[in-house]
């Protein structure tokens, strides 16, 4: 067995030439493979290595954080986590993840499919592309893994084995439970922001209710183990044709709660909603656009629902609200009570994960391209301002807002600079 | 190594001989050792051996539940479990646990301080004897146990660890999710009941809202991993002196939620509440125990609050509510209002528990002394209702009921029979 060692385009090819399940795609001669580093990611080596006859994708980790260097350490064991996690997400909802062809757990890499010609949804966001499916596949995606990973589905044993499994998931928990919840809510020492922003900066930090609101969805995202969370799912987690939708990166995963993936994707549609302005040669030309945003952070949360239902009376097989007490009794209305309820509980956790999610993108250290790429830094603050104010309005009034409510107040902000 | 045997007096004997933990105990003669079983329990062998040097307990798990015999395995690893809570029990709330002197994993054994004269607390509440210390200890041991299990105190890897380790106690929790939350609301085939309960045993379980907060209930014991809960902290997990108070049997750990083990406990103060009157030789004459129950109930609740507050003031070291967002940045009254926020959620759970809880020991497998030593079926039924209406109140209106509240329905189900 070799050592774990970094991969070098050359190295990289000696070590494929080997693999049945990468020669059998890209041919037995590897002098012919054409191997390109192409990770802009902020912790990993990406590869594309090309054949005439096929390509594929190499991802794997370095024992740092490739943003900042080997001054911040990371273990090579989240490339377990991601593998795990992507033969989950590729059970549970077929088709949606890359296909795994080789995972070489020494190395930390995975081989897969190579996505083409999908590209990243935040560049889609940033230049204004519309696609049809996004909505519809993500409102899928979301109930069919959160459905199927969790105590509503699962056998017991295998849940409270894969909780144990992800739980050991520490470093990248790590982050999310820094770099989300606390980092933003003070002055700490990566945070960055745009000039300008610090009056209403000051404002949030000292904003007993809110820091208190996501102080509380941290305890939540700890400690409320419902199911496997993708656990980074904002627009750089997916990519998309004018057809496809796939769902990638998910090396975060853990058990969480039901509503974080859901809260964190749809507060980076309304991340690229608000820097829509930012993009416009002209005033109004992205309003087709923002509308479309809404649009679809309405349909996936109404995917969502509608799928998670239909998942809670067909495929009800866990532990949890069992048909024993229900359905089998005689009375589909009280599992249909308990399935208002548990989806009520998701929509508030979510609307708590979604302000937070907005935050952290204008205040701490890892923003979004979104608004990073306006180049005008009084339109950039103006559309980080609004984010605040949403992201404010929601995780405060999580228990009260409902899907119209957020929309109508992200377009009243927008239309009438509330913020 | 030897494999694992259940013990017979002689062969304990033995084996303990040459354990030096316990011939400095009670000698090296080990021919001289008085060894009895005196388990009574539903799950394990519990040995008393004793020298005239000194006394210990050993308890060994049985690779099938006692109560019912093969029919029903059990994993011995829980005393992998039990072990595992004690010393966390002993390093968070000191002396309130037996002292563990030998652990034997292959032979699921472990041996113990021999409590004497100590008896079971549920005893002195059949019988009447208060113990003037209990609310006082368990409020601290609750409050202790409890905030030093969890994230507000422990390093995140250790919690993660922790979290992983007693998830595998799959199969005591397995008993919980099953008699606890779901065999009593329909006829699952180990229930048992007093004979004419059957009409309000009927309303239960046609009680649509009813069914759906147990089940939320029992989605909150699955998927709240908030901290190391006891998991079985009923009266007959504590033993008591007129002035000690010790919790033993902690087999069914499992990382919970906070208000788990307070719901259950205060739960079984009620239960020996509604069971009194079956108790008494005339009319009234358990009228000061039944306020006595009552006091504790209150001050379980009261110290464990006071007690939690001091923890969170002073030993919040956990990656939860981090005072560097609050305390350093000022404002110590965003940290009580997070504190009162997390109380509050606690409070909530517990009632819900303790709601679950009563109905369980009335409907289910595992009945509890208070009421099943009423020997006369109808004043039995009578403490029963009781016992099932105040359940139904507290689990449906958790969220709404005070601890005042929860006292003056108590009183006014026992002395109007509102049940």
């Amino acid at each position: 067995m070799i050592a774990y060692t970094p991969c070098t385009t050359e190295s990289l090819r000696a070590r494929l030439a080997n693999v049945p399940a990468v020669t059998e795609r890209l041919g037995t001669d590897s002098s012919v493979w054409d191997v390109r580093e192409v990770g802009d990611g902020n912790l990993n080596l990406v590869f594309i290595v090309q054949s005439l006859q096929g390509a594929l994708v190499v991802k794997q980790a370095l024992p740092y954080v490739r943003l900042v260097g080997d001054s911040w350490p990371l273990p090579l064991k989240r490339s377990v986590f991601e593998y795990n996690a992507l033969i989950r997400h590729a059970l549970r909802d077929p088709g949606r993840v890359p296909e795994i062809y080789h995972f070489d757990e020494v190395q930390a890499l995975v081989v897969m499919r190579y996505l083409s010609p999908h590209v990243i949804l935040r560049k889609s966001i940033v230049t204004g592309v519309q696609h049809p499916n996004l909505a519809a596949d993500m409102g899928l995606f979301l109930a069919r893994t959160l459905f199927r990973g969790s105590n509503l589905s699962l056998p017991a044993p295998q849940a409270k084995a894969d909780l144990a499994l992800f739980s050991d998931n520490v470093a990248l928990a790590d982050i999310t439970e820094n770099l989300v919840f606390s980092d933003p809510y003070f002055d700490a020492a990566m945070n960055r922001h745009t000039p300008g922003l610090d009056p209403w900066i000051t404002k949030l930090r000292t904003d007993r209710d809110m820091k208190v609101a996501a102080q509380a969805m941290k305890h939540a995202f700890v400690s409320k183990s419902e199911t496997l969370v993708h656990g980074d799912l904002h627009s750089g987690s997916i990519m998309v044709t004018a057809e496809d939708t796939q769902v990638i990166d998910p090396e975060f995963a853990i058990y969480g709660p039901f509503g974080f993936d859901i809260g964190m994707l749809l507060a980076n549609f309304l991340l690229g909603y608000f820097a829509q302005s930012g993009h416009e040669a002209t005033p109004g030309d992205r309003a087709a656009y923002r509308s479309w945003l809404l649009s679809v952070t309405r349909d996936t949360w109404g995917v969502f629902v509608a799928e998670f239902s239909r998942l809670w009376r067909t495929e009800r097989t866990g532990i949890l609200y069992q048909r024993a007490l229900f359905e089998d009794q005689g009375d589909p209305l009280a599992s249909e009570q308990a399935l208002q309820d548990v989806l009520r509980g998701i929509w508030v956790d979510a609307m708590g994960f979604c302000g937070v999610e907005m935050h952290r993108r204008v205040l701490g250290l890892a923003h979004v391209e979104d608004l990073e790429s306006i180049t005008d830094d009084s339109r950039r603050l103006i559309a980080e301002r609004r984010a605040l104010a949403l992201g404010r309005h929601v995780t405060i009034n999580r228990a009260i807002i409902t899907m119209e409510g957020l929309i109508a107040l992200a377009e009243r902000i927008e239309e009438e600079d509330l913020a």
